[in-house]
């Protein structure tokens, strides 16, 4: 049972914070309760978050861990004047040195968008994820010229959520085409595929763990038994290997892992933020 | 043209960095040139990186800007004694301190997953993107049940794109339904939606944005027309009002703040992180 609260507090989505403070709670081996508390932009849900905080501190019994990307100086006046918790205060502690250094003031800006439909980087985001939504699965070979990755492999080596990943984080056009037992017999790549060589990027997996993972979809089927995928899988680093494609073996990589060795490795450097 | 250069080093994906420094960046008007070092996880590499920094700093003239989330003190120590640019210790600067009130050590542990295929999270992560996937616009009933939110609007209002981010963000298992002009007819929602009333969540947009965005797809089609646009978004608008499910406008919103609100609302609380 977690004993401790953790707040996450923020004028915007607090999804900064969130990403922030869960990378430095997980190098404590200890269960918190975690409240998110966003969109906190006035003196009113200031002093109501700051009643939280310090209700579930007394509750507890122990401080509660306070982290806060707060670009409104009001309401982190109310915060750090009014929290008995032990304040992480995300914004001020960079931002302040970072004036300095940069010999400008901050804009307090709050949050990426303040009209997402309005700004060019976002729509080019939500672009990307109708593409790579459209080019999943090699269900177009329309406009594949545009991707800016095309990743291949067999059914179930992770193409899909990597894509959307790309896609979602970098604003990247990430296509995904599957190796099938045609390209094997063929030994060759899919020819759509030819022209657009050095946009390719393999994706592999160990035939035991891809058999695991196709047995949960079509249970006892010829297409997820360890023959089955053993064979495909040997087809197809072959293949990646002999058209000399970069690849990588998914087997106990995350989707972030597997993105981010992808972006090293075709060196894509144009990503939206 | 940017003239000086931001450094993200991390000994994992330096996703947490980047996520981070662009949440701060943000805070000044000034182009940057942004550099991702991920995976620095040994001292060599440390030591490349520090050259990298300081031959950027030397050619600008100006102190490079380096986030940084390295768990490894000896790579963190590499870093902090040869590197001539502004360094930000993101977990530096928070761990200890965090150390001193837990009572406890923090465990230097990389990135949020050692083997991402065993982990029970990262696996329901994996699960709700394919079950959003497979729950996109209304193709399956099977399942239903199983959805921790559906999403229902017209077509193009935003269902998709937030589902997935719901799915790969949080961990939710999110489906999206459209309303058609069938459900305007009938005066009533899709049948199939009844049973799960406090799962849904609406979506609607302004008809005049709506015609912009359906256009780019079909240009100058009965569907796009604003007439139609209105049409439908009055319709659907009246439906969510008469069935008392709650929906916001996506016009000038990033699914980040879509989702941010979804959750809020349907207090939704058992995501992964």
């Amino acid at each position: 049972m977690p004993n401790r609260t953790v707040f996450f507090v923020s004028d915007g989505t607090g999804i900064t914070a969130e990403t922030f403070g869960h990378a430095i709670l997980n190098q404590f081996e200890i269960d918190f309760r975690r409240v998110r508390l966003p969109f906190t932009d006035t003196v009113d849900k200031a002093h109501q978050a700051v009643r939280q905080i310090n209700q579930a501190g007394a509750l507890e019994g122990k401080k509660p861990l306070v982290f806060t990307t707060l670009a409104n100086e009001e309401v982190m006046a109310v915060i750090s004047q009014g929290c008995q918790g032990m304040l992480m205060d995300m914004f001020g502690t960079f931002v302040h040195p970072l004036e300095e250094e940069l010999g400008v003031k901050s804009n307090h800006r709050i949050g990426r968008f303040s009209d997402a439909s309005k700004s060019k980087q976002y729509q080019s985001r939500i672009d990307a994820i109708n593409f790579s939504l459209d080019h999943d699965d090699g269900q177009s070979h329309r406009d594949l010229a545009s991707s800016d990755v095309i990743l291949v492999g067999v059914s179930r080596s992770g193409k899909t959520p990597t894509s959307l990943y790309l896609a979602m984080q970098y604003g990247l056009k990430a296509s995904n085409y599957p190796l099938i037992p045609e390209d094997f017999e063929r030994q060759d790549l899919p020819p759509a595929l030819k022209l657009h060589h050095k946009k390719l990027f393999g994706l592999t997996i160990l035939p035991e763990r891809l058999s695991e993972i196709r047995n949960e979809r079509r249970p006892h089927s010829k297409y997820a038994s360890l023959a089955n995928c053993r064979h495909e899988v040997k087809e197809a680093e072959a293949m990646m290997r002999r058209s000399g494609i970069k690849w990588l073996s998914t087997t106990t990589k995350s989707i972030e892992e597997i993105a981010t060795t992808i972006l090293q490795e075709l060196r894509i450097e144009h990503m939206t933020y």
